[in-house]
């Protein structure tokens, strides 16, 4: 699933606006109809960016109202920077949604639960040491702001955040402490007592702005700024020198360790077998009986449920059939869903976490007839995938570098598509993580190249406003390959194990290469599922695994 | 030819060392042989940097002297930075290398020529209100202290430099005033009365500083430290606020009018012819007559030098027969000349400047029998040049993005070269200029993309020492492909017209899609040299760019 943006309102006394990027034009214009709510599309040349738009029309002294805890660091450094000239003061200690919000939820407080060291690889003990080694190299605190970094390094999960295990917590580290700000009812006894042992002290949730501000004068605290909310940096006390840079939690998360890399093989393994068993399902079943968006999303769940260790849906299941395809995040409601024809294409993105680890994959079904524009497109796509996928490239080398293996054979026809290639995968985790990413696009601190055990989703698509949509998706594990004089070389492995839909392809589109990159990696799933198969199975897997 | 870095030698009162990077190591290891001038190889990861070993070695409040005129600004700041805690001064005003340097030439002060619009393509008025208008958004003031951007603003031309047509000058601009620093008597009476004309008035080259310092407090001036001299940025009066980025001429000159691009055309079309020549001479010499890479390479200039509008060598030309080919900046001298016999590989790179534009261009000829090894060698390099050539890709991509291409056979049998992929070229200027360029590594300031008129070259190698050495290098213009809704498409198309020698081929490592590229690249090869060519010739012509 490409990666995800913040949406913003913008809400003035006779005027309201949401800005959002390129992935949800369509599916933006089309919820916000008659709501009286302008779409402003950002990145297109004439929509001015949220500062640009309120130093225009912001009086001079205005006030600004956010909520400080919801807004990130870097994004109220834009907003600072675009009203200097107009002295706009902020107004961020009042949460302004609430008092609309009329059935809003409270903060969620489910229950936190112990990922042991056969899934996690490595203690939290052991983690904690290595968090205080690049401290001591930096600062005196770090304060954690980021859900899943807390999560990794205290090998727990909890169910806060929606298809994504994480709980609400903040932690500050030191080289003698470590402080978990967390509702200490979702942490059952056994765990606590698990974390007093590895030295974690509890403090209520709330009190994080509170510890923050009991940094010593003349300390220096490491905090990542473009990732913490404003409140949290404006608590910051005077006198603190403030190390501003990424976590290096992140940097360690997304270098699986090598138990991590056996289990996501095995995640993925149970994925595969899950997602194909559906693909079967959908080829056989539309045309013969009713099938919609949300009931294949439905079934596909109910395979994945059938497998060991099944904890959930890692996304919201994007299941688009014909035009819906093309809206690059469509989620099928009850008012949207289609029923699928034995024509077209039909999108399918999805992932599942396992205690193994999480998956995210995305395959193109043709249903039935598909016309020679669906087939083109869906084959240029498959072509970028496979380039992109069989990259042998020198340690060093960044997503940036790598980008134009999966474009090119659209840009040769002239498409292109409008997001990401690639984004890192957490273990059990966020389905999106940093810092690797493919793109080719470079912005000067995102460039961190793959190290062995990032986990990076291959991604690739093209979308046809109101015809379809086309997206081949896999995850791949960078691999240390040979080592030489002129340096070691990296490739990827395919973890993702599920077949690209032979009936979309124009075989005529395909080099001899790329036909080759196709039939091995078809060998392989048909190898890794089969045993996993019944006879039954086995025939159409072959059929699906054909060689062509 | 790569692009060439600064050497540096530090001379202690009982050490010397002579820094360099990758592409000099072999030949530098050779020359400082016997002279107690230690080889200190850049970027390896046990070598210090120049800064790092002064701190190392410099006693508290040392002095480190050096010729402020010859070290750039950015260099200092590096030691600057480096040599803080030591507190180390500098005496910069001193030219140490004067007081031993027995025989010295003195400055050059070679005349100068009026290079007419029907090379230039726009007037020297037109360029200097370009500057002007990137000027009024930006500061008062621009100081120019590169050579060839002064060359290209006046279009004049020089002979102080080796190679690169261009005269020792400065130059101040402002809206209403342009200054030139420079030896008045290299400026004959035409092309005096001539810049008068523009509004270019004259000073003497040495009162720069002097230019300088007479900037009022209070405005801004516009200096690229990175590029300036040591002085000229210690020269910058207090009071005045300096606009510290890369001049506007730097972009301007890279991208190439209509008419420029048409002479490069034809300039490479003469070229082509000249080299295509030496080609046949070489191949069918060798082995008969006696042939050294010296006399290889004066036989070379008579070719070129046949050429109507010739004006020289763009650089010493590079001849490496053999294990020659593997020193990357290797020039024959009477010492080192080797005889060239009818086997192995000779790695010819040299480039002329006509006054429809520069070439640079190598070739790799196989003389007689050649390896395995060499073969293949061969081959992986010309795969990764022919793809690069081939590349289409959005606007907005820079070298960094599309690198991957001209490496990737390598990597994928463990190999690599030192090297960057390219660089750009100016029009009868420096063979090497910004700000594009091609290699995977990002380095923030040095992303720049690809715009129509660019030219750039496009040579990926291999080196093995003590073996032999292979560069494929042609010059690219890019261009505008097709505007689609997805954004403007680019390609880019080959300058350069001389065939690859098919004796060093092994096609059964070509792709179908390679094998096409090339035979394509030879069918145009021959339809362009042909006309020029008598029937002899164009036999052999014909069978040096038949179809594989």
């Amino acid at each position: 699933i490409p990666f995800l943006q913040r949406k913003s309102l913008v809400v003035l006394k006779d005027w309201a606006g949401l800005w959002t990027d390129g992935r949800y034009f369509l599916q933006a214009a089309d919820q916000l109809a008659g709501s009286g709510i302008e779409l402003m599309k950002s990145g297109e040349p004439e929509v001015p960016t949220i500062g640009g738009f309120l130093a225009g029309h912001l009086p001079q002294g205005g006030a600004l109202g956010f909520d400080g805890r919801t807004v990130s660091n870097s994004f109220a450094g834009t907003l600072t920077e675009a009203l200097k000239e107009k002295q706009v003061t902020f107004a961020c200690d009042k949460d302004l949604a609430d008092a609309v919000w009329i059935d809003r939820p409270a903060l969620s407080k489910e229950p936190v639960w112990e990922l042991g060291c056969e899934y996690a690889g490595a203690s939290r003990e052991d983690k904690l040491a290595r968090v205080r080694e690049e401290l001591a190299k930096k600062a005196d605190v770090i304060v954690l702001t980021a859900l899943d970094e807390i999560a990794w390094l205290l090998n727990l999960r909890g169910n806060d955040v929606q298809c994504t295990p994480v709980f609400l917590a903040f932690m500050k580290i030191t080289a003698e402490t470590a402080e978990l700000f967390v509702h200490e009812s979702i942490l059952n006894a056994d765990i606590q007592a698990k974390l007093a042992a590895a030295g974690v002290t509890l403090r209520p949730y709330e009190e994080i702005y509170a510890g923050i501000s009991e940094v010593p004068a003349g300390q220096k605290l490491w905090i990542d700024s473009s990732y913490a909310n404003y409140r949290i940096v404006q608590s910051v006390p005077e006198g603190v020198i403030v190390n501003d840079e990424a976590s290096p939690v992140i940097l360690m998360k997304s270098v699986k360790n090598a138990t991590e890399m056996a289990n996501m093989r095995q995640a993925h393994i149970k994925d595969g077998a899950a997602l194909t068993r559906f693909m079967h399902w959908l080829k056989t079943t539309v045309g013969r009986e009713p099938v919609t968006e949300l009931s294949a999303a439905a079934k596909l769940e109910g395979f994945r449920q059938e497998m060991e260790h099944y904890v959930g849906p890692s996304f919201d299941p994007i299941v688009g059939y014909g035009s819906h395809g093309a809206i690059v995040h469509y989620e099928p409601t009850p008012e949207t869903d289609a029923e699928l024809k034995p024509q077209s294409l039909c999108l399918v993105d999805t992932g599942g976490h396992y205690l193994e680890g999480t998956t995210d994959v995305t395959r193109t079904f043709a249903l039935g007839e598909t016309t020679e524009e669906e087939k083109k497109a869906f084959t240029l796509v498959l072509k970028g995938h496979l380039n992109l996928g069989a990259a042998v490239f020198r340690q060093g080398l960044c997503g940036q570098n790598l980008d134009y293996l999966a474009r090119s054979p659209l840009w040769e026809h002239g498409l292109d598509y409008n997001h990401g290639t690639g984004h890192g995968v957490g273990y059990l985790l966020s389905v999106h993580e940093g810092p690797q990413r493919i793109h080719w696009r470079i912005t000067g601190a995102k460039t961190v190249p793959f190290e062995e055990g990032m986990i990076t989703s291959n991604e690739p698509g093209v979308y046809l406003e109101g015809k379809f949509g086309i997206r081949h998706e896999n995850l791949v594990l960078t691999r240390k390959g040979e080592m030489t004089e002129y340096g070691q070389m990296m490739y990827f492995e395919n973890l993702t194990m599920v077949p690209f839909d032979l009936d979309g392809i124009d075989a005529s589109l395909l080099t001899e290469r790329e036909r080759g990159l196709l039939n091995a990696y078809h060998k392989q799933v048909y190898e890794t599922l089969a045993p996993l198969y019944s006879e039954e199975e086995k025939q159409w897997l072959a059929d699906y695994t054909a060689a062509i």
